[in-house]
């Protein structure tokens, strides 16, 4: 049996990834006298007074609900809200066993902008935490933000944010290996869609001066037509040389290659354009843009892809339970840009002089260091 | 300490009395990539071409929404989604506990009718069942009706007819003490909010001929002034007499008193009016309609309760664990009348006559029993 086939059939004994567990006993009278009628209003009682009080007696002070429109899963697309399931199911479990926080699967039956923004809202209170999850661009972006806006709890696209962290800690690192810094480093990311754009903005934030955007129609510039309003804001902060050409063009003389696009897209003429050193990031998964030992072969330093068969798994698995650990841990209101540079840089922190090398620049995304770090850095900026 | 005080530290303890736990671990490379990325594409895929595939490889199978907007919370009142988590937490406890049926508690905040609507048909595709909590007079009956509708999902109001099947049940077995038969009784209600209307509704289908309902101002009667839309369509099917008058009125010579009213209102002159072997049941919670001592003094002979600390507790914990346990395994769209029928014999079939009296009518609510019966009658109707 492949591993397609014995998932599949795990999925079905599972039958369901996660399930909802009682804290509480109710085995006699008294029991039920406590954890509900009558006694159960007395904290009612409390939080109708103090609506904060909800953090000290009800579940929203360590649970994140997983929410997704089905409108992007993984690399299959529009496939809807039902089938979304495993993969929100799937990543409640990681934020349990990685982070310890609580996590609940919510797949919307709308692929609406505004109606998501409403049923999101309408569903907030039993929730300290809001992760988005497989959201179509550019919908995704303008979620995120006006939920940001009109939510008091932390929202985090995690697809944009998760990857952008994980990929920034990743660069930090190799730059420490090629010895090279971030102010004079030419930056190409391929796949201009809301995880590309959030690495560009996030690299950018961290003080990366020269990045530009390709998409499949090749350089990203401002004032190119057909690009969606988010395209045409990042346009505006990146490639600053207003360059033309195409994705073979960009990468002459690039330092860092980061691709969130699509299988087998970077030849080895390509790689062998980039500067002496390059730090390659072939991240399309399953299948990467370019092969490792291909871009090695090639001339890449520092290669990296999303999958755990080989070295530099740049994973947002490192991210995200972290995160959300610090922020419900925290009572954070949101989780700002500082604080996912924090993250980015406690990762990256894991690796000491000693255990850093070409192929080893990330912890593994099983290291049990990783939600502890995380959450520290994004709780000391609360 | 008393227990309201015991109560609430307990609850700040718990801090929230449920959990989510992951049923797969995650512990190496391969685990990751079974239960998550790469595998998970795998169930998303099948269900991707056949939605039904949900109930095999999600949580879907065995899970249900518990959802309240705050409104009507116990007898708290309109205290709003964040102070209704407690109570919401708590049934999602009793549902694990006694049925083994996984439930997450949402509470909303907006309170507008159509809003609820949109919200729960939107959030529906991870569950199984839709259970609605402490929704205020009349807007839950509409709310409850149009989901229904809308969706291929059992949907229920526990407060509606969890309520009335456990009371309906307690009747059934009222009458096989006192040797009266439903045909021929006169029955009376008190409080004709939703519980007390569904209670109507039931018994009248059961068989029962003579249903008179009551509110704050008296007899309920078709045409009267200031009734809402659902009193009037329930004001068509009692009261066949059109009498008026007030609830004393209502209670000269009645066989059954069931009140889901207010505290005290019932006077001992008025359990001396209504017929021999009278059957009354005094639900307010948590001081009853009149005390069940006061009630057998005067003349009283079957007197239950919501309260844990009298003979014959009427409670619809009996209820909803077993109602959702069989529509979930049964796979039902829809709770029916027949089932709810079917609910109610069967907990009244679990009191043999051997252990039939005036003070046990009713199985105990922790009758391990009871989930099972519940269910198995439920399934028995798909």
């Amino acid at each position: 049996m492949n591993l397609n086939e014995k998932a599949l059939k795990l999925h079905e004994e599972w039958n369901g990834k996660i399930t909802t567990t009682s804290k509480c006993e109710v085995k006699s009278k008294e029991d039920l006298a406590l954890a509900y009628t009558p006694g159960v209003a007395e904290p009612c009682k409390v939080i109708a007074k103090d609506p904060e009080a909800a953090y000290t007696y009800t579940i929203k002070s360590n649970t994140v609900a997983v929410i997704s429109d089905g409108s992007a899963v993984l690399g299959l697309g529009n496939i809807g809200a039902k089938a979304a399931m495993p993969v929100m199911e799937g990543k409640c479990v990681l934020f349990k066993e990685f982070g310890g926080v609580n996590a609940f699967p919510i797949c919307l039956d709308t692929q609406d902008t505004e109606e998501i923004i409403k049923t999101i809202k309408n569903i907030a209170p039993a929730f300290g935490g809001i992760n988005l999850e497989d959201i179509s661009a550019p919908r995704c972006i303008e979620i995120e933000n006006r939920l940001k806006e009109e939510l008091d709890i932390p929202v985090f696209h995690d697809d944009q944010h998760g990857t952008a962290i994980v990929v920034l800690a990743g660069i930090i690192n190799g730059l420490r290996v090629v010895k090279k810094d971030k102010e004079s480093v030419k930056v190409v990311i391929n796949g201009c869609g809301s995880a590309g754009m959030a690495i560009g903005r996030l690299l950018l934030r961290y003080g990366f001066k020269d990045v530009t955007m390709c998409d499949i129609k090749g350089i990203v510039c401002e004032g190119d037509e057909g690009l969606n309003w988010a395209q045409a804001d990042i346009a505006k902060l990146t490639n600053l040389r207003h360059a033309t050409g195409t994705l073979a063009d960009a990468l002459v003389g690039a330092d860092v290659f980061v691709g969130v696009s699509a299988p087998g897209i970077v030849s080895q003429d390509m790689v062998r354009s980039m500067a002496d050193d390059s730090i390659l990031f072939a991240m399309a998964n399953p299948v990467p843009e370019i092969m490792p030992d291909l871009a090695r072969e090639a001339g890449a330093r520092v290669v990296g892809t999303g999958r755990s068969d080989f070295p530099n798994q740049v994973n947002n698995v490192e991210v995200f339970p972290g995160i959300f650990k610090g922020a419900l841990e925290g009572r954070a209101t949101a989780i700002t840009e500082d604080m996912k540079l924090a993250a980015a840089t406690a990762i990256a922190s894991l690796i000491t002089d000693e255990e850093l090398s070409d192929v080893n620049i990330l912890p593994a995304p099983f290291d049990p260091r990783l939600a502890d770090t995380v959450s520290k850095a994004v709780k000391d900026l609360i």
